[in-house]
């Protein structure tokens, strides 16, 4: 596979990706058998109690694992979407850089499901999980528009 | 159990709950029996594809639960944290008001289940998920700090 | 949907449900909508405290899902086979009755997502759990076979 | 941790463990660190396609992250319980010996989250799942017994 791969920190999220780019991920890593990215902890992740919402690590390893998937079948003219994503809490965070690693479990031709884990400057285990993607045929409608179309 | 209930729409989220601000996230009922909030589509929730990202339901989700299992037990003097998130995508949102509905599976003395579902204007679900909280006895510490503690 | 329903408790296994057979689950309401079952617990479904074994709640949740997700899109020659299985134990079981309804949650052309919740006498949750589904066409080939072929 | 190990594949789950002698499921290492273990897959595995039935590897999951997570807190006096498992399926599987390996994501004073991997004999993912497991003090009732309890 030779999806594109990079080692510059970088943020290719382009006018419709808000989400990650108010998250502040930066990708270092892209192709598709591996993602890899970074961002720094600030009080726009936190929930009340002053450490990293959950719905922080959820949405980084939303996009980790979505960007792997999409990756390795863009080749083929497919395009991914999430069907389930359960993310683990293992340590609470209130500031620091954070780095991901997303690789894939399978790779199937219908569905594929990557795993990603969250760490520390220390090297800890902060939050893990795991997004099962289903594989989409070019074409295929989303909400109304067919895969990838962002135009109004 | 008496929690605080209200149905005024409103984003009681403090200084803190930058992350929950950022959703746009508005509560309706907040109790420890049902928690129900509401947010408005905008662009600032997608992806790259146009769509709403994975991380936003949640993150909805994540906070919906989370809140509920804090109010069942706030009585009590205890806190709750997050271990385990499971979302599950059904449907792709390009726009609209999207509400959100949480009720407890089971309230134990050590640990929570709380369920949230999230329906489009026409009633359809478009997310759905679960979230595993355990409880804290009071001055349990988390990252360095006791519960709740937000000063730096 | 015109799926088989039935009322009377049986079990509907044939020579290759050996698993299900094993846990003594019976049926009751077996539709795409809807499918219900019940079993006694006895010592064979133990783990060695004493208590019905997590994979006892798991199989079972497995089974009924499948089994409405099958029984939901076999009037278009389609088949199914479970992608994920999250299962949530919420009370330990020494014996009686237990009873698990599965409804879906979502049923697409390409997954279905569904949910069990299973109680015991006294109308308490034991376990709940989701499971995805993805959707196959005929003829599609699991472990070297077409789908539904169980002879060697 | 001084946990015993062993690499001699046995059944040590005695009388109570009904479940797992009918799994036919041999352990092979059994630590605080790393559980493994090995089984046959015979006609008393399947679901009614003829494949191994899901819920047999969410069990066999369910086992060995278990088993580790008593093993790794048994020298504190302490039990544990089984919260969540999340298994997903990655290979339908007819026959043939299969291995599962299960290792720690975290193992705080409170809760425990394993992890699990089920290999056939070429070497390739078959299962993989993650259990969460509660640690219990000693004398903590489960289904009206203290742990670890199995008399009537």
């Amino acid at each position: 596979m030779d999806s594109p791969t990079t080692t510059e920190p970088h943020e290719p999220w382009g006018d419709s990706g808000a989400w990650n780019r108010h998250l502040g991920l930066r990708m270092i890593e892209l192709s598709g058998e591996r993602v890899t990215g970074e961002w720094d902890v600030d009080p726009r992740h936190f929930q009340p109690y002053g450490i990293v919402h959950g719905g922080v690590y959820c949405s980084v390893i939303e996009t980790v694992c979505s960007v792997g998937a999409a990756l390795s079948v863009i080749g083929e003219g497919l395009s991914v979407v999430g069907l389930d994503n359960h993310t683990s809490f293992i340590r609470a965070v209130r500031g620091g850089r954070l780095t991901v690693v997303a690789t894939p479990i399978t790779r199937g031709r219908r569905t594929q499901l990557w795993e990603a884990e969250i760490k520390n400057e220390a090297g800890q285990i902060v939050a893990t999980g795991r997004v099962r993607c289903l594989c989409l045929a070019p074409g295929t409608e989303l909400a109304g528009k067919a895969v990838g179309t962002t135009e109004p």
